[in-house]
């Protein structure tokens, strides 16, 4: 990783600055970044928007969500300083035109030999345009000063099924390398979700048994409390399964299993990562009822006023992984609004032997709400009779490192501005991901058949209590 | 396990009641398996002491040792009522008879179909006489319910060299079956040490990476602050080697490495546990200086009166097994006294790849002072670099478990009286474990090369260090 990178001048370009993700968490990342030093010195912030919005309208709202009590207004002042707002209509290419030379005149000024980023924090309806209003007027050539090629970082939702992502990709390909590109997942760029690789590959102890031999079934779960927030129109065209299952859950599915890369740099890591994507078996249309459960939650048709409708706010699917170390293990990905509880975790459950009847050994990546580890394993229970009992060894990332943890956002800017594209999805990952679960897509978009009510506040549906109670 | 057992007529012979051990250990442990009601109801304690001493004596110090907030007095009370005190001299056999006539009497009165339990708390020295004079006058011989032979529990020294322990063991021989022979370890009857065998075999995730594929060396460790404590006579005569290496630490590194027996029964167990011993090789004389090292505190000397002491109150020896799953694997024995720390523990330390500058994943069971299992892990440290660190992952006895610990003498008592000898040391393991120390013994006791002297309070000898770093 090229950390010296981060002294390089910056001038960061975004795009749809007023818009909520950029004012919930790119502007504190930001924040964050510039308080504890880890922006460059020579930083420019252009604030791109349709609207004429003040500078002091995009910052109002800064220490709000920001929400710490040592808020540094001097460092809100210094990200102020160092941020000018460009109105301009996003669909004239003239205006894109004026935008580079207006950037050129600012890298001359902070110095040509450094970085160029566009953020693009806008509606995934908009992006293609965009794009192609970017790529025509040259905003993708090689800086000046010749040393980096400006970088695009775009949120999901990367295409809305197989072919939509085949069409964006191809859009992004014309215009900008896959170098170039960086396709954020937030997931992804958490401390634990990141940690998982640190602790597969540096851990000797875990890798010799991470593989068929030993594991017995993994089991991946995002369960959320809250329900669709009132995003009625995003949630209809989404549902469970785009929103988590295509993007995140199938990222953590493979940041668990990929094989070891030679390297733990972003290239080896992305090869084995397609790798294992590609293992992956896409749920045949005559599995999709047996591999899957969808659920939506009671009294989501009122929310989103449509009383047809389809869109699952519960999913779970059964995978299999077609390779020599992950034959026979089912992997289970689970994800639903308005359930009982707030958990993200990934859980890894060992082999027993046959004549055993002791709970299986876990071992549990908590990603949400408490990140850390935790090992389940059997003890003896204290007092004079040799009886078994299960106990809990736990690393809790809090306690044991005193450290501030970097947020998700801050991580993603800090490694697009270092060209590190190890916590991104490369275009192959986004389509492999659209590939495995498109027969699901395809058959739940045209009947309800197997959709389950499940009570908000619930477990979900009720068939997948027989899982959990492994 | 026939824990039924326990709720049969039990008669307590105890040899050296007023003795410090069975003062401080044996009453107090008695104590609290009759609080908890772990005691079978039909007891009858028969006090054996060569002065005539009362029972309010004997119990008059319990309530200290015990040492307790809530300390029952009804508790003792009703201990006191069960027992009874017997003056007898111990080398007169008419009084071995007239004291068997007087147990079959009691017997007949509480039940003859129970268990007799002799617990001879008394000096090494005196155990040859005492165990031929109970032979000879049938205390050996089966109940008069037919039901079970009478058990002997004793306690180390189990010989003061391999030839004296040979001795030892043909005269109990002589006169009892090794199933009536209890050899008390009571490092063994600690909780931890017994959790080493539940753990090691009720999880796979470590049974599977158990040899010497995956564990690079093994530490055990016994560290003590208290120095010899005024006991001159008994120090000099045993030293750390016979002290805690020949006994307890081969015991542990017996549980700890021994193959997996078909069923976890005391017998199997036995079988596996000297199929290790077995195969750990005896030093050889010409390696004494490579494979130990030994130390004697600074003052000691003065504190024993004898200016020439060869006697070492610290020890480290490292030991090689000789099997398919432990060929290559260093296992290092280290105890002392008056050192920097009270700590006993075994570290299982796992290999690291070639490549890797990570440190290396350990299991460590704590056996003192805080009873449980660490797993040190590399994990990543929080915040925006890639940085590895250290993390424990920890499993604390008392906090996991809501449940009082038993001792380890409460436990001695209980496995006697159900006749499970799982915890105690057999005939063919004390005299193996003689063998692998004898050549160091007896090179120690000509000479005093390498006889380091180390400062109180100190590590120990200095040349351990470099182990330490590890």
């Amino acid at each position: 990783m090229n950390y010296e990178r981060l002294k390089q001048p910056l001038v960061l370009v975004i795009f749809g600055i007023t818009g909520d993700l950029a004012q919930r968490k790119l502007l504190p990342a930001l924040y964050q970044l510039a308080k504890a030093d880890e922006l460059p010195e020579q930083l420019r912030i252009v604030g791109v928007s349709r609207r004429d919005v003040t500078k002091a309208a995009v910052f109002s709202q800064l220490q709000a969500f920001v929400n710490e009590p040592d808020y540094d207004v001097a460092v809100e002042q210094r990200l102020k300083d160092h941020t000018e707002m460009r109105q301009m209509d996003l669909l004239d290419k003239g205006a894109y035109d004026a935008l580079l030379q207006h950037l050129q005149e600012i890298e001359a000024g902070i110095g040509e030999d450094g970085c160029r980023l566009y953020y693009l924090s806008i509606p995934s309806q908009a992006f293609t345009p965009i794009i192609r209003l970017l790529g025509e007027t040259g905003h993708n050539a090689p800086l000046a000063g010749g040393k980096d090629a400006p970088r695009l970082l775009i949120e999901k939702p990367f295409g809305y099924d197989l072919a939509s992502a085949r069409e964006l990709i191809a859009v992004l390909g014309e215009h900008f390398g896959e170098g170039q590109v960086y396709r954020i997942d937030h997931y992804v760029a958490k401390e634990t979700v990141q940690n998982i690789l640190t602790f597969r590959f540096h851990n000797p102890l875990f890798e010799s048994i991470w593989n068929n031999r030993h594991i017995d079934h993994i089991s991946i779960m995002a369960h959320e409390k809250i329900d669709i927030e009132g995003r009625a129109n995003f949630y209809e065209q989404t549902g469970a399964l785009r929103d988590f299952i295509q993007s995140h859950m199938l990222q953590l599915l493979a940041i668990t299993t990929m094989s070891r890369p030679p390297q733990l740099e972003s290239d080896e890591i992305h090869t084995e990562k397609i790798k294992l994507l590609e293992a992956v078996q896409p749920i045949a249309p005559n599995q999709v009822s047996q591999q899957t459960i969808r659920g939506q939650y009671e009294g989501y048709r009122d929310e989103v006023s449509n009383p047809d409708s389809l869109t699952e706010t519960f999913a779970r699917m059964q995978l299999w992984i077609d390779n020599e170390d992950w034959t026979g293990v089912p992997i289970v990905l689970e994800t639903g609004k308005a359930l009982n509880e707030k958990l993200t975790e990934i859980s890894v459950c060992f082999r027993q032997p046959d004549d055993s009847v002791t709970e299986q050994n876990k071992l549990v990546f908590r990603i949400q709400p408490q990140e850390g580890i935790t090992l389940r394993l059997q003890t003896k229970r204290p007092g004079i009779q040799n009886v078994t009992g299960s106990a809990d060894m736990d690393f809790d990332y809090a306690k044991s490192f005193n450290q501030r943890p970097a947020e998700a956002y801050e991580r993603v800017i800090v490694d697009a501005i270092r060209g590190d594209q190890t916590l991104f999805a490369t275009s192959a990952e986004v389509i492999r991901s659209w590939e495995i679960v498109e027969n699901v897509l395809e058959q739940w978009s045209h009947s309800q058949a197997g959709l389950q009510v499940y009570a908000k506040g619930s477990e979900g549906p009720v068939e997948t209590e027989q899982y959990k109670a492994q």
